[in-house]
């Protein structure tokens, strides 16, 4: 495709999405406004800042050459493991990513404590279904669901049934009294954005136990929010509230969801024994880990750059979000390499506890810390390290159109999508302060097959869609930092 | 970002790509332009027809409820395994698709016969390392390349000599002579496409055996094609000239070949046996696999969409290129199960033999029933199953200025980017007779990590990325078919 009058190629889908492909004459027109416009005041018009392409570029070739943000991963997910909350996984990670912002020469390396919840997953996890008629007894794949009360030794049992709304729940009135109700709505698999299949399906995960409560049951078995067909429970967070009894809460596998949910459609009388040794203990202590490029012009002008480092209990959290707290490291360490000191400070924060309690992305926003400190920006990588798209902006259409503005420099790094969007979990306590807040999006077909589950780990992330994410951050802060929003 | 006088928000950029953000007063001029325009003649301009925005969803919602394609590969690369031109996996693939188009209710299904080479691996691939002066001796991890010759039972044998170039390997003068080369140059990792990284370094696999032969070399290995650091030797094809002698190639993975190159920087003098008992036998018959939904209107116009059927003999060929095959298949699959019936014909292709050949792409192209055709356009998925971004055009500026024109229906399917490029190895011989082509772009960091090797399996392949591709692939076929070209 020709330039046309110096303009960039897509313009010409401009022409042809307003005018259609047949208007000539009034094309005509419109390229001549355009032409007369570029050549009567060259300096505000034509090409953005050839700086930024060169820079978009040699980000590419100092960061695609390396592993550097794999690299990191491993070495987190093989020494720290999963980082529950809480747990000594999470502890190694507050020590090892410190000494990875150390290593790499950041400025102002700190903890910043917060007191963080300690549910703790326990030795047992199990369902027994016992089929009425024919004595035998089978086990399905569950997990606790995270922040679940256990069972104790004995156990909870009840007949099973099968609902895939709450509405369908309080329509059985009585009749789930005693009984364990089975969240079975799948995801919507027509949803291209996979985030909003999980937002559709997730309310069963996370206030399942309080309606079924209400409605008496026992116990309940939520299907595993994902798109994969497989014998994996998916754990995540689930809420009680004060005025109704806190029943225990398991994910089932999809395979085994599947299988119930035929046993019941056959008119077989289901019971099921769940015992879960889950418990929630006194909050111990833990620490977001911070280290910056401080500006050069604008030191107490921050833009912060960051994941959540703490993980569920299965796999090693590898997409989610070991990604995110190693990209916001490597964004900074190719700044560096680069020798780009940003004018405005650019801050790496490994944020803890997204998972069950937001407490580090609460207590960041609200530390003594940020006294005199004026955020310009949060960006968060929390979709999985896949390769990345674009830029989903969480801000009013000036940003916006701003952001926008810089398309071209993104799309050299196949990342030009830019939409208003939510941004991220942990900088969400900044972007309520108006904060304008930006996430990273990804290829994310894949995200919930690993999401909260033993499968997520190092193997599934492919070290340059990786690498990826941390230049397009890179790039994104250091824009912000140089321009300003 | 709100629309601006019911014009798409993309327009945004452009205005402000052209005029600045602060370059207020002639933006005022420009999009009163717009507004007059559309309110001139709305017949004409504005949104592009509502109809194929609602095609796209629908396709969407069809599609990616199923794992239709997913479910056609599995059984694909399960029973047929390798798909080695003139191999029984070959011959069973035939069989398997025509089967998959019979049960799909295609039309016109039909079988072109093609005569395709026939190499064999054989039971023996080995090179043995020999280190001087310490009597020890290992195992490098290698595989011959598609076409070359054997060794003969005693292998051969000679010093490793290291180079990264042809101009190195001139430079070698007499010092080559009796030697086995060692192409060692790797990918260029900074290159942000893989396709051109493997471009930058595929001359090592398909010319090395020509150009060591003429230094005298008795063998040739050369590093895997792949960004992978594992032990898996990547194959491929290779090629000969009758005026060299003809010498034995293999590939070496990366690993060995780090271990191998190591080795020799320590100043140590390396030995190799090398061992490969594969061989040319005669051309055999085989065929590409045709069917068709036959166009209303002109059905001697066609629309050609395909991948090749063969794939190297490791692994399964998942993503190279059974991917491709099946999602043409579930592209008209598609279109029949929305009743979509094409003004213009749209032709599912399984080529055979593109892997060593292409004599299914040539066979086609002049092919008896071409007689009386006349081919509109030739759309190919040979880059891996995995989520589009866009469509390579290759073709004249008209024509990529259409189908630019029809962005928006791709944008509803993560697929937006269109871009000049190339379309695919199987239609090249329709595109040289001035047919436009159309080559489905990927996502594609992963690709060269499997690519030829035991690495391509169907576990490398996501359900829904592969079925996107086929939606994909379904739209523009459907549009062509519908507005020409």
């Amino acid at each position: 495709m020709a330039p046309v009058f110096g303009v960039r190629p897509q313009t010409i889908d401009f022409n042809d999405s307003i005018f259609g492909c047949r208007k000539r004459t009034i094309l005509g027109v419109f390229i001549l406004v355009v032409q007369l416009a570029v050549v009567a005041d060259p300096l505000q018009g034509g090409e953005p800042d050839a700086r930024y392409d060169s820079i978009a570029v040699r980000l590419i070739e100092t960061g695609l050459r390396t592993t550097e943000a794999y690299d990191m991963l491993k070495s987190l997910t093989a020494k720290a493991g999963h980082r529950l909350s809480g747990s000594e996984g999470a502890a190694a990670a507050v020590e090892l990513t410190r000494q990875m912002m150390k290593e790499r020469g950041f400025d102002r390396i700190h903890l910043e404590p917060v007191m963080v919840p300690r549910w703790v997953r326990g030795p047992r996890e199990e369902a027994i279904i016992v089929r009425e008629g024919e004595g035998g007894a089978d086990l399905l794949t569950v997990c606790a669901l995270g922040g679940s009360v256990g069972t104790g030794d004995g156990g909870v049992g009840g007949d099973v049934v099968e609902v895939r709304s709450f509405d369908q729940l309080h329509e059985l009135g009585q009749a789930a009294h005693g009984k364990i109700v089975f969240f079975n709505r799948p995801f919507d698999r027509a949803k291209l954005n996979t985030f909003e299949a999980y937002g559709g399906a997730v309310d069963q995960r996370s206030r399942g136990a309080i309606e079924a409560s209400k409605s008496g049951a026992v116990a309940v078995l939520v299907r595993s929010m994902t798109h994969a067909l497989d014998d994996v429970p998916h754990t995540g967070a689930m809420g009680y509230v004060d005025s109704v009894r806190k029943i225990p809460a398991a994910a089932i596998s999809t395979l085994d969801a599947d299988y119930l949910s035929n046993l019941l459609k056959s008119g077989t009388h289901v019971t099921v024994r769940l015992t879960l040794s889950c418990q929630t203990l006194p909050d111990v202590p833990s620490a977001n880990v911070v280290g910056e490029l401080t500006g050069t012009e604008f030191p107490n002008e921050v833009i912060v750059v960051g994941g959540h480092l703490d993980s569920w209990d299965k796999g090693t959290g590898a997409h989610d979000d070991g990604a995110g707290c190693v990209q916001a490291i490597e964004a900074l360490h190719l700044l560096k390499t680069l020798e780009l000191r940003p004018k405005r400070t650019i801050r790496a924060v490994m944020f803890m506890n997204e998972e069950n309690g937001v407490r580090g992305g609460k207590g960041y926003a609200v530390a003594p810390e940020r006294t005199g400190e004026i955020h310009v920006a949060g960006v968060e990588s929390d979709r999985g390290g896949f390769a990345p798209r674009g830029i989903a902006v969480q801000a009013d259409s000036t940003i916006l159109a701003k952001v926008v503005r810089w398309r071209s420099f993104f799309e050299k790094l196949n990342a030009g999508n830019i939409i208003p969007g939510y941004s991220g979990v942990d900088i969400s306590p900044l972007v309520e302060k108006g904060v304008p807040g930006f996430g990273l999006d990804v290829e994310n077909h894949r995200y919930f097959d690993y999401h909260h589950s033993d499968n997520d780990t190092i193997d599934k992330v492919n070290p340059r869609e990786l690498e990826l994410g941390a230049i397009v951050e890179a790039l994104l802060c250091y824009l912000i930092a140089e321009e300003g929003l």
